[in-house]
């Protein structure tokens, strides 16, 4: 490829108030250009590595045996009604109105027009298991969307549904894919997690999560230090240790606490660590209010709660609703005292809490020398708090150490929820109707993309391995004037390209400052540069990753080259 | 492939309100389905017949120097406000508004989105041309979408878009885009028109329409029955005779014609021809109503009265604006009498009529002995009229004769439409800045794909061609539980595989009839049939297109279907 037939808008500076390191340098490289907010346009390159990712996901995702099909991102309203899922992504699907005035929405994800689908093609156990794949733009009207591609409104991803006649086939096929997904990231040379996920969105049984290790992370993953245990934070079991109850109760007292609201406030009030103070918070869920308790260290967990409560909606209470039932603002509520049938629900820290500090549900009190059991009733002891660094990890072995991350890969055994929503049944060996089985994989490949365009970099630019480098060669002559080193580029440009080489062949009138240094930014793995020796048949050959440069009569650059490409294994 | 592991739900019988010939195929053979109304899903069959065609369509423009990139599908309406295109997409365009209540249109095409894009990176015509390729799915809120993939509501195009310094250099690229766009319906064996066309919808210099000729198709064509003429009649020129006038002027007559409304009634009430009337018809254009006359038996063409009128927003007057006006109904009006300063537009063909009738503006009333400019002005004679068969052909050449086609691919010459509107401009070689020249240029993807599903079947179901066909070879044993035919089924699969021949391998439990049918349906070019002799090591070879069937040994089998897809020339 000539440069000067391409679109390579390398930049010196990128605007100061982009911070993701994978963004800035697509923008700086001229790989990548905003759209409209949150929607970007693919520059030539972008598309040439972009390519080459969905051509190893195919090759992987096809050996397990996923078929390709191409579903609509045009998807009926009512669909998502049936399937219940418009409350979990609420602002996050985009909506229209087609002329018809019918309601429309932009897939974010396929599980109920796929389930739709089978369900009326399949009617028997012989015709399954069944899986197929998709590399499609999906929709997702995101609200921190600042991130470039790792958090896009439109972008690229794969998913993979499968569908089964039993649990296990189900899980032979969740196996394959968890194995396909593992190839495609050794491939791309990732190193990653894969943890525990939640399943609350779409229930079913079991999720796991792809997760690329970054400390630009925005996502938690709980992991031991002993273990191969790791999981979502949202997921994380905290195990609960029933600790003897040692001391003797001391008797409730009621503290005047002027102005003292925060945890932090009530600590340095009363001498004492956030361990000893009950965090009571009041939820809404469904029209009932419901006081959660936890202790002053830990953070409630609404993942945790919201399954707890088998609710997806569920939010705190306004400062007006907590008036009205308590007559006490946000930081003096507590357990004492409530109003009768209120409903308590405990994380299981709190039972084992003695003489502590909580809200008295009256503005300017607190009440020490609190008692679990003795002092205040509670309905049930749940699992609802963060876990935190230092927990026992949840396997039981070995402590939790908190790690961020990004997640790329999400992969559910469903179950039966979508059929069961959609009246998708198969006909079993004994003639007897069941709901289809079914699993769900998803790849986000434009994330994938960013987090390779993290990793690949140094502080000139790309660099790009070469089984993802959008060319394996940047064909350089230093002066375009020059005849000599004209002519030697485009013989050499020949050559190359004839050997199978994909060249970038830089054709343009600039000064070789400028090329350099888009040479690095583009960051290809080999630079061929012909320079004052071409008359002599010499050119310059610079390895990107390395820095490494040779000289090479143009006779051996063949060969040489293909050894380079043969041996390399930089990543 | 095993037949067991894909998804071709076959069918005996279509709904009987499904009349298109592709669509029904489509369905009946199990290749699509519909998902939503004009929105389809397409089944594993499908994708890899889709993935064959975009291939060519990739190899083809690649050739000719375009480059892929990737453009949202998500698009501000403010740039579709910008370019003035709203009002001629009206409904056709889907609109949403996202969370943060901003317009959003669903991009039917992305001339808006590359113009600015390269205004923005590209600011010497030292960078130009340049010319930029997609393969991606388009939305457009078809309002006539019944059938299936020939106007579906989401679908695939490519598109393409060039930019120039000069309009020499659009005019190079043009041609090879012609050139590519031939060589690919050549590939796909569709014979073509490559017919003259509007250039309206986005103003610009010369535009071309390939047209695919059909008895179904909804695009008809004017073409000379002498020369190599051929145009969209939206756009096709009519040829204005300045007949002599002849006879003498008789004298206006006005002719009580009670409930005499329609050029027909006219015609038989006063005993002549449709030729001999003047059809008279008022339109509203931005708030003014504008008077129109074509001869009797013609028709008028709006996108030329909008070209004329330079307009794109042009309507028919309603009853009630006509009755405000000129005090009658629809029927009766006539170009005699106008109020003062009304405008009349009159069609070339109306200065030469003699004597003819006319409304009167006066219900239950006409003239007869009406003469153009004796009684009434015109303030201009325009070509406003559809090209009717019989018509001197625009080019001078013979006889204008009418055809019937789909149009699949439209190129045009753009010029400077969308860099004007977006400010788009260069610096050229004296330093000067200049509007950037455009061609845009696209090709239907699933709509040759229709186009092909047509062309290619006959009364038992597909006849894929060996290059477009979903796999190359039918493996079909008769009895799967016959262990003989069973066991050589699998051989054969392997072995044909090793060879690279893409096999569908029908190992289900059906009856044979089911699955010769199903097979016939499918049509790949060759079926290979396991059956009684297959202890002998001998199959059954037919030949989809010709019905011919062989029996050949086991180990020529290889040695033959290389000979035979390497020799077929089926179309």
């Amino acid at each position: 490829m000539k440069q000067s037939k391409t679109l390579i808008p390398t930049m010196r500076e990128v605007p100061s108030d982009i911070e993701v390191k994978s963004y800035k340098m697509l923008l700086k490289a001229g790989f990548l250009r905003p759209s409209t907010s949150g929607v970007y346009s693919y520059l030539p390159l972008s598309k040439r590595v972009l390519n080459k990712i969905e051509k190893i996901v195919r090759e992987e995702i096809e050996a397990v045996g996923a078929i390709e099909i191409s579903m609509a991102t045009l998807q009926p309203r009512t669909v998502w009604e049936q399937s219940n899922r418009l409350q979990y992504f609420g602002d996050e699907l985009f909506n229209l109105t087609d002329r018809s005035n019918r309601d429309v929405v932009l897939a974010p994800t396929n599980e109920e027009v796929v389930t739709m689908l089978v369900s009326d093609e399949v009617q028997s156990y012989k015709k399954l298991p069944l899986m197929f794949y998709q590399i499609q733009t999906k929709y997702r009207d995101e609200k921190k969307y600042r991130k470039g591609l790792l958090r896009s409104r439109e972008f690229l991803m794969n998913d993979t549904y499968s569908f089964h006649a039993s649990e296990e086939s189900l899980e032979n096929t969740y196996h394959e894919v968890t194995q396909a997904y593992t190839n495609i990231l050794n491939r791309l040379r990732l190193s990653f997690l894969l943890v525990e996920s939640d399943t609350q969105v779409v229930g079913g049984i079991a999720a796991k999560e792809f997760i690329i290790p970054s400390n630009e992370g925005d996502t938690i993953i709980a992991s031991s230090n002993q273990s191969n245990y790791a999981a979502n934070i949202e997921f994380a079991k905290v195990i609960n240790i029933d600790e003897e109850t040692k001391g003797t109760l001391k008797e409730l007292e009621k503290v005047p606490t002027p102005n003292i609201k925060t945890i932090d406030d009530v600590c340095t009030f009363f001498n004492i660590e956030p361990s000893s103070c009950i965090k009571t918070l009041i939820y809404s869920m469904n029209d009932e209010f419901v006081i959660v308790l936890v202790r002053g260290d830990h953070q409630i967990n609404e993942v945790k709660l919201k399954n707890v409560c088998k609710t997806p909606s569920l939010r705190l209470a306004t400062e007006e609703e907590i008036y009205s039932l308590l007559n006490c603002s946000t930081g003096s509520i507590g357990p004492i005292k409530l109003p009768i049938n209120t409903k308590v629900i405990a994380d299981f820290s709190i039972k084992a809490l003695q003489n502590v500090v909580a809200g008295s549900n009256e503005d300017g009190y607190h009440y020490q020398n609190v008692n679990p059991e003795r002092d205040f009733a509670v309905n049930s002891y749940e699992d609802i708090r963060y876990i935190q660094e230092g927990d026992i990890s949840p396997d039981g072995n070995g402590i939790t150490q908190l790690i961020k991350g990004f997640e790329v890969g999400h992969i559910r055994k469903v179950g039966t929820y979508y059929s069961e929503k959609c009246n998708a049944s198969f006909i079993d060996e004994n003639d007897i109707p069941n709901a289809l089985i079914m699993g769900s994989y998803q790849l986000g490949i434009s994330r994938l993309f960013a987090i390779l365009a993290e990793k690949y970099q140094d502080e000139n630019g790309f660099v790009w391995p070469t089984h993802l480098s959008p060319y394996d060669i940047h064909l350089i002559p230093v002066n375009r004037e020059d005849e000599g080193q004209w002519n030697l580029a485009n013989e050499l440009y020949n050559i190359l390209t004839f050997y199978h080489f994909a060249v970038l062949f830089d054709d343009r009138y600039e000064r070789a400052g400028v090329k350099f240094t888009d040479s690095d930014l583009i960051g290809l793995p080999v630079r061929v540069t012909i320079g004052k020796k071409a008359n002599e048949g010499i050119v310059e050959v610079k390895i990107r990753s390395t820095g490494e440069t040779f000289e090479w009569a143009k006779e051996e650059l063949i060969d040489r080259l293909n050894e380079f490409f043969r041996t390399d294994s930089y990543h």
